[in-house]
């Protein structure tokens, strides 16, 4: 690939094609906060607002505000989101509500603790850009919060008739080993280290299936299998994506050999989850070939295919394993020729299995503002800071 | 349509192809109750026991004993199922848990109301059938926890936080249209009435919408609309299977103009929700055109269906409406031609959009030993019953 006009392809593409379509429509000026239920054209459908959304459009404003420009705007947008947040996302003790009304009011209750873990990163990163220590305190707060709740993440939610069979899963560990690295700057030095060597092997040992090389969804406690549907399940954008976080903190620990064991699993995800007969990455597997309960398990969604080529480019920059090359370039290929939308900006966000548009909405109660623009922009700078452009090496 | 054919192809579908399929692969020896995540050919592919599912297969079982013939083997099946649901499938004051490991452990809490509303079909009808009473009277503790349960089904699970929007479900007085008159023979003669005359409200005035003349899934409790993406959706199945329900209820009280009004509904339902690009129903849809949440809102599910087969012939039989015979056959076509599994019998489950198998499992969580021999045997009796077979009307 030439990667000089790659790099370029995923700026334009974060500049000009995707956050002007949520600066232009997201923004509530009225109750505060953003809209996310936007459908093709950038109207409001839906006025809902979900905090996993709002945290994380805020978290993406704040960085674009500290990684690529100190524009007034951005950090404006930042704070839009993180204001509502405040006053409106939380009980009074930082356990945030999944989603409020357009107003404010709590509409589903604090029961998925990743709308904690996005409001975290959104307060952690907007301190990074202010420095308001405010902010630091609700991120700390929060954080908190997350690791106490960490044994049960469902708390009084939680269906599961105790002790049957005791899962875990692997979202919350996958989210640690990026949040950790998000909220370094604002957490005491030890629990930042105990909450990184924690996650990491919780997802490299424990989540890590030994025999199939790929990493499962659930486990039991001691990380051995569950024949259940839980237990078999797959999702090989998620494994893919803890892939990178793994090879941030490669870097961060300078542990090269770690970043090689991420790339190889990464590798080993990306040719078990690839859809031989129509390209792209099926959303859920049964790691025993049997149906998934999932019915979305064909759909191609954006957040997997942009996850993977962040996951293959830093893979190319750290480990220079040409498989993550070649793999790089017939991924994008496929994200680029279907996801963006050329006529009104922002991607698509659900394909089915032939990647033709499912759902032509531009966000909804999943899809905000942010895996696609971290995505172009986590490109972007890889190539920009870590490749040598002319030979594609790192 | 050659009606008495039609019949027949019913008929021979329930006991030839569907009912055996369940009779050689379902039954537990060891443990008890039915397997009912069965692949293409039959094989256990997981063992978990959802009371759903046991429920349903033990009612189908005992109803064919009752409607069709006295087989002692089908009234095996029935006890098989319901000793292990009496014995596992509730936590002593006959709440019915969700789900059960193998051995009848509880895995689920009783977080789902319709596991007990199938609990009681079930106990229902096997008391029909063997006069044991205490069998009714586990079926009527069941529905006095259901009554008792109705405002609030999912208790302490529910995330909603409170007042903030307040909706309430069409599942469960649709199925409580049904479950008023599967146990009207146990039931005291006015809460029976009084069941009946509240249900038929709630679904014919209070989850109709006047302006669009279809029923929707949530609604505020004075009955008005929500915008919501709750507020927004469409289950053409559920609403046509729903006017069966109420086809029963109009012959039950010999109000004819209840069935003219249901099969009116149902009609209109079939046409918003038929896909005329691909044929067939679609499963969600947003009644404002809105994406709907649902991944799999365009996928063609079995249930559907076959109920909707079941609604247009009671709809065909009560009021001889010619739209419903014409209805029945293209909805007839399309359902033979792809739904029926002739090399393994059975039907599959899951179609996408195109009509193509999604997933090749004749029953997982949420397929069992229910929609389809349900449905084969209630268009084999109707046309049997109540059409003059060689002109098709009623």
């Amino acid at each position: 690939m030439d990667w000089s006009s790659t790099a370029l392809q995923y700026k334009a593409g974060l500049l000009e094609q995707v956050i002007p379509f949520w600066e232009n429509n997201s923004r509530d000026e009225t109750h505060g906060g953003y809209f996310t239920c936007l459908d093709r054209r950038g109207a409001v459908y839906d006025t809902d607002k979900f905090v996993w959304l709002q945290g994380r459009q805020a978290w993406m404003f704040a960085t674009l505000y500290n990684r690529v420009e100190k524009r007034p705007q951005w950090l404006d947008m930042a704070w839009h989101g993180a204001r509502f947040l405040h006053k409106h996302g939380h009980d009074g003790r930082f356990n945030w509500y999944f989603s409020l009304t357009r107003e404010g009011r709590p509409l589903i209750q604090p029961c998925n603790i990743f709308s904690d873990c996005f409001a975290a990163m959104a307060f952690g990163q907007l301190f990074a850009a202010t420095g308001d220590e405010q902010l630091a305190d609700i991120a700390r707060k929060t954080f908190e919060n997350i690791i106490r709740r960490a044994g049960n993440p469902k708390g009084i939610w939680n269906k599961a008739y105790p002790g049957t069979r005791p899962l875990k899963g692997f979202s919350l560990p996958m989210i640690l080993c990026n949040l950790s690295l998000e909220l370094e700057h604002l957490l005491e030095r030890e629990l930042v280290e105990r909450t990184i060597s924690d996650c990491i092997h919780e997802v490299m040992d424990v989540f890590y299936d030994q025999e199939s090389g790929l990493i499962r969804e659930n486990v039991q406690p001691d990380g051995s299998g569950s024949d259940s549907f839980e237990g078999r399940l797959l999702n090989p954008g998620h494994a893919i994506e803890a892939m990178w976080f793994i090879m941030d903190l490669s870097v961060r620990l300078s542990q090269p050999a770690l970043a090689k064991r991420a790339v190889e699993i990464m590798l080993r995800t990306l040719n078990f989850g690839w859809d031989a007969e129509f390209g792209g990455i099926y959303y859920f597997l049964d790691s025993q070939g049997h149906p998934p309960q999932q019915l979305e398990w064909d759909q191609k969604l954006w957040w997997v295919h942009i996850e993977t080529l962040i996951s293959l480019i830093k893979g190319l920059a750290l480990t220079g394993d040409p498989e993550c090359a070649a793999w790089f370039a017939r991924v994008h290929e496929y994200t680029w020729a279907r996801f963006p939308d050329l006529q009104y900006g922002e991607w698509f966000g659900y394909l089915n299995r032939r990647g033709e548009v499912l759902l032509p909405l531009k966000g909804g109660k999943w899809k905000g503002c942010f895996h696609v623009p971290r995505g172009l922009l986590q490109v972007w700078k890889t190539i920009d800071q870590h490749l040598d452009v002319d030979a594609g090496r790192p």
